[in-house]
């Protein structure tokens, strides 16, 4: 493929290339780019959020590039501080290594073992004495380190920045030296980190890297970044039900960027929203999983949650306490003793009032209203919930 | 001696003591304290500045307590920012330790060397690795960093502090737990260091140090620091003459402020301010060489510097290139030439006018007269310097 095309190729999806001219004469070289990825085992789940940048770097890989991954079992235990707003929590290195072997294999899902070196920056970092770190960090300034957004926010808002923070675009940048990257990959917020990369190159009189940064996926929330600690993810290892579960919750508008980010294109637009979120979370388990899975998990779903089918759909059972009780009184209680969901009061009415709440498919719209469940009848709570009365 | 005793003997010259009760209750514990002064052999001159907080230590040793002489071997290859501008330059670990030897040599010019212990940093700070660093470092967070008014300053006005500049305090507490410091003493700039010890002691459970800081003595040029990069030192290794004679060249505010720090007292009041000075001069040549010494130096000068005796001096000759020339131009040659000392112009006019150049005793007030010079004649620069025309 000639340079022009691979980069055309390699464009689409990027947020920002340092830049362009260069990621092109590198392409002109006619041998396999050394494409880095640094990941920092600080959790053992890949989530949709990773699988961007690693879609990315399966396309390197496919047009014959080799992927560099850094393993970060020494950076890891310290945690990227960027885009964070307070100091991650301390990992034992057991833990990292843990963390880190279960993380290699769920990435295979996605790279190119054939293509894949594997390296851990623990390797080069471990050796190192109290000497090698003052000579490298005499190399950045900490006004270079306070330019940066986190670094700043948290200094506005008087939220620590602990010390060994900033040893972690020391070390993300030496790596690049380590294992000579042509390009490192990254998201957004890792721009800052992959530049003091090609800083440190250019000192050693290396070719500088190109910085290739992606865009971030928001978690299931809708607002903040992707991210295992703060619930809002969906795991490429999760069950295909889970999965599909999960993607069918989100907000339409989050399902045009999930169509954008993870299976770059746009959102159909004649289809109903329900639809095409079907279509994504079909998609997303096909590629995770399988077709088959992906068939069995989208004909499950039709089935419990189409009104019609409910009657014969494989439901849990609920048997009220007592007669007369209130709609939301029930409807929490079938949360928590059915769903081990807890559910606030104030959560249930507004469910109830939005119209998620049907007796064999009549909404109930009052929460204070008495409710007199039969044997027999339908209970359904939300678009993935619903019990057979007992 | 009673605590209360030996504190009131301490405190004298003290800038601040954190605090006062605290070394009551240690000097009340009835055993040896450690003294913890940590010197950075950057270079291998003590100067009258480091003799402030020698002597005090020395004072320490006199009522029975333990001096503990950290050698920075590891901490002088960074270089204490404490104060400073910008960043020290690098130095090797040989460099360091050549300096250290001289430097003990010299301190035990002042120091009891029965009552010290020497030890070096290096000896723990060698074998850690990277990660005993950044567990060091997350002990500390970059506001408090921040919060030291060189950095701040720096920052203001957008000199860079290097990332490894931030290891130097962090590095100095460590030093205080690894002896089991009870008391540190230091220089008033060392305020924000030695609280760092006080805190890492304290997360150790040990009992915390007493911050013991001293005032920092002006250079000959009665403005900045003393320091030997800055030029404007007396070293306690200099000859009886050198160290004389640099004495002899403060202003009178100096003197009193040298009285002060150096001898302890009042410059006398009912005394010339030049026999004061000489008293001064007498005394500090006395401490770091010998009684013998100072008197001879003392008298060579009244010789040499007493209009009549200077035709009996011995003095070093020049010879005019060319008659008529202007006075500044013939003193600037005699300083340059015969005193490798450049000055500008103007400052040779500004002698002259002062009255400082002096033929056979005769003053000349105007810097442009053209002046013709005899062999035998005396002409004399200023208090210090004179030749005799060849």
């Amino acid at each position: 493929m000639q340079p022009d095309e691979a980069l055309a190729l390699l464009k689409q999806g990027a947020a920002q290339i340092i830049n362009e001219s260069e990621l092109r004469e590198k392409l002109a070289l006619g041998r396999p780019l050394r494409v880095k990825l640094g990941v920092d085992p600080t959790t053992s789940d890949i989530h949709l959020g990773h699988t961007i940048v690693l879609q990315k770097l399966r396309q390197f890989q496919d047009l014959g590039h080799q992927a560099i991954l850094i393993i970060g079992d020494f950076t890891g235990m310290i945690g990227d501080p960027s885009g964070r707003s307070v100091t991650r929590p301390h990992l034992t290195h057991k833990e990292v290594i843990a963390n880190a072997e279960t993380y290699r294999e769920q990435a295979f899902k996605i790279l190119d073992p054939e293509r894949t070196e594997t390296v851990c920056n623990g390797d080069w970092f471990r050796p190192m004495s109290f000497e090698d770190v003052i000579r490298l960090n005499s190399r950045v300034t900490l006004q270079q380190m306070l330019q940066r957004e986190d670094f700043k926010a948290r200094l506005e808002e008087k939220h620590p920045i602990r010390a060994h923070e900033v040893q972690y675009p020391i070390m993300q940048g030496w790596d690049s030296v380590m294992v000579k990257a042509d390009v490192e990959l990254g998201g957004t917020d890792q721009l800052f980190n992959i530049l003091i990369g090609r800083d440190f190159q250019r000192e050693e009189s290396m070719p500088q890297q190109v910085v290739f940064l992606l865009p971030i996926l928001e978690g299931l929330d809708g607002s903040k970044k992707m991210s295992k600690s703060l619930g809002n993810y969906v795991g490429i290892n999760e069950s295909p039900s889970e999965m599909f579960g999960k993607l069918m919750s989100i907000s339409d508008e989050l399902m045009a960027r999930y169509y954008e980010l993870l299976l770059r294109r746009v959102a159909p637009e004649d289809m109903h929203p329900l639809e095409a979120k079907k279509q994504l979370a079909f998609e997303i388990v096909q590629t995770y999983h399988s077709a088959n899975a992906a068939k069995r998990t989208l004909d499950e779903w039709n089935m419990r949650f189409s009104k019609r089918d409910l009657k014969n759909a494989d439901l849990p059972a609920f048997s009220p306490a007592e007669e007369d009780l209130s709609a939301v009184t029930v409807v929490s209680d079938v949360y928590r003793k059915v769903f081990q969901s807890e559910k606030s009061h104030s959560e249930v009415s507004r469910l109830i009032k939005q119209g998620s709440v049907e007796i064999d498919g009549t909404k109930i719209r009052d929460p204070k209203a008495k409710i007199t469940l039969h044997p027999g009848q339908i209970l359904r709570l939300d678009r993935k919930r619903a019990v057979r009365i007992g």
